[in-house]
């Protein structure tokens, strides 16, 4: 069955596949195009803010709040939900689960990243990956529900040990909140909860790879201090349902294992081009992998100045749709295409409720709360519609400055 | 196993089944008793704020919102989680499901209310229940997922029907609800989302009938102006996988079936005591089963001045959980006992986003935009938590006066 989207007039058809950061501001930037009609795809209605995922994983937010509606979001840009399974090269088509296929004059392709196990034994089944918002529910509930379980003789205490791998902002982000519910819910738990631990494992020498060596010091310095045990030069060798077990032979116990160790763009688009060790797409300098396809974000492998390809992070999927959307207009008024330029605009990562680490140039660092008020305000400014933004906030001011207890619903 | 909850003092142990709005309101009022301590029983660690169900089975609010943590809300209350599942009134001893064991000294039975299906033949199998939090997100899901499987082709159109049964305050909220969560999805689903409707049945000669016939008729006035097909007189003696058959032989189809047609106590506690039809608990004027065991809320069969039963409503719940926890404190400085009497604040149900009927006074009485921002007023200010009246009021604001898009996670 083939189906037409995209108005029946001489407008060409741009499909963008992936609702995030990228296929988004990419949709958002080409929607008033004169030559264009646009048509978005995702498997989800609505767009995924995962930055403060760890906050619905740990019950501070409810999970509606990180969750921006797409279908009407713009009103000149046609959203289908569903899965592409394939996609034509030759022929300018996509194919849906559903069956469905869908013509293109220009596709951008903007599918993100999965979280990935490197194949170690055990990870897939054991351990709560960090993606969605159903990892979320599914780690909240295991948080939560696990006090209950020990509570009522069900499990043994050591199941209230909490183990995160990864030490990059994710697992950061997740284990100073892991913590801090900990120390919140001993309220509850008065006799029990006390018990409960946090580790962070990084296999590599550091926490925060990507930031300045004085940026990890820090954070290894406070995550240590709220209580979280850090482990660096700690590789994961296998996961089982009661532990993790490690490179050096010692095995952490921990009812909850939470896998945040790195992300792959999805295999399965390997046959387009040729990709890099993290599945992703190849492209030129303005993004193309041909004529007709764009990649942007997690999905392009696109290189830094030092040749590396650039970090998979929301700015960089931001400024690779804008720039795409840009292209693609620049192409219809004859103009020459503009190779894209990364602007670095910094990274920053919170650590608990009262501090974080921010790096926005490399003159430019600083830590503690005047960090973490900057991460704040940055999110909130990130964040797509006043509703999500103004709950968000509300909750915020409950959670840090009221201190309120946590959100409840776990079944 | 035999475990002692309370204070190991010469304290004595009220136990409190059900976190209800009866439950709390004795357990908080009798929680500063130097004579007792207080242990408070539910099967969630939250207070369900159920008149605002609706606005979580239509998208508008996030399911969190309306659920109060109970675990730490009252520091001298403990609280269990857990399913009681006996009462031994002569060893004045009740039996949690997970086998463990709980001694009182006053009982507080406060359990609430389920939906029934009065026997009819394929309700519990083929309709969703309005009571509990899953169901209501069972209702979401189904709104919502049905659009994008009839806009697949996956189901007929006439899946986008919705049929709810019961004209009381539940099914006249969730009529007008549901019918402009249909009108607001249009945006969405231009093409197939004008053929969705919503079908209201009562089985008695009108809606509300528990109202003044005047707000009845402004009601039935009012849903049918907003596009909601009411019937009354419309009795259902079947409901099948696709719709539900009347007295009168008619089939209504609907993808979509909700029952609210009515609730009951429990009726796995007839055994406790003389029951009335609706499996309350026959309470004497101090609201007793006996000297130990005191029954409040939707549970307890009290008579008002014509004789009936007290309606099943939050503010008997409330006015009950107080008067019991006052004559156990009263008894303990061995004063009379006082009897129960029901102070009639009223009753008022919304219709719509605009509209509500009020009944405050047998004289006062009034519909329409100040009926329902009294409505609105209202219910924030019975909502426990200040979390959740912010971010409930939050939700209004962008629901009501900037009408943005509804809340959107179906998974």
């Amino acid at each position: 069955m083939l189906i037409e989207f995209g108005e029946r007039t001489t407008k060409k058809h741009a499909v963008v596949i992936g609702a995030g950061f990228g296929g988004l501001a990419c949709a958002k930037k080409l929607r008033r195009s004169d030559a264009y009609s646009v048509t978005l795809i995702d498997r989800n209605p609505y767009q995924l803010f995962s930055p403060l995922l760890y906050q619905v994983a740990t019950a501070s937010l409810p999970e509606d709040d990180i969750a921006f509606p797409v279908r009407t979001a713009y009103r000149e840009v046609q959203f289908v939900r569903g899965e592409v399974t394939n996609v034509d090269a030759t022929a300018k088509k996509l194919t849906l689960a559903n069956g469905k296929i869908i013509s293109y004059d220009d596709l951008i392709f903007a599918v993100g990243s999965e979280g990935t196990t490197f194949g170690i034994p055990g990870v897939a089944e054991h351990a709560f990956q960090m993606k969605s918002v159903s990892d979320a529910r599914e780690i909240r509930r295991s948080l939560l529900r696990t006090y209950e379980s020990v509570e009522d003789g069900l499990l043994p205490l050591e199941n209230l040990n909490v183990v995160i791998v990864g030490g990059g902002p994710t697992g950061v982000e997740l284990a100073g909140a892991v913590r801090e519910l900990q120390q919140e819910i001993q309220r509850e738990f008065e006799h029990i909860a006390p018990k409960a631990s946090v580790t962070l494992l990084e296999a590599g020498p550091r926490l925060l790879p990507s930031f300045h060596p004085r940026s990890s010091k820090y954070t290894l310095k406070t995550l240590t201090k709220m209580g979280v045990q850090v482990e660096v030069d700690a590789a994961v060798v296998e996961a089982t349902s009661r532990s993790l077990r490690l490179k050096d032979g010692r095995e952490i116990i921990a009812g909850t294992r939470i896998w945040a160790a790195g992300v792959v763009a999805p295999p399965h688009w390997k046959f387009l081009g040729e990709t890099d060790r993290g599945n992703r797409i190849k492209v030129n300098s303005n993004l193309q992998l041909n004529d007709a396809i764009w990649v942007v974000g997690d999905a392009a492998s696109y290189p830094d100045k030092n040749g590396c390809p650039l970090p998979m992070i929301a700015p960089v999927a931001i400024q690779q749709g804008k720039h795409v959307a840009r292209q693609i207009r620049r192409r219809e008024s004859s103009k020459p295409l503009e190779v894209f330029k990364y602007r670095d605009k910094g990274q920053m990562a919170t650590i608990g409720r009262r501090k974080a680490v921010v790096e926005m140039r490399s003159w430019l660092r600083f830590q503690g709360s005047l960090a973490w008020l900057t991460w704040l305000a940055l999110h909130l400014a990130y964040l797509s519609g006043g509703r999500n933004r103004t709950s968000i906030f509300a909750d915020w001011v409950w959670n840090y400055i009221v201190w309120t207890p946590r959100r409840t619903i776990t079944d």
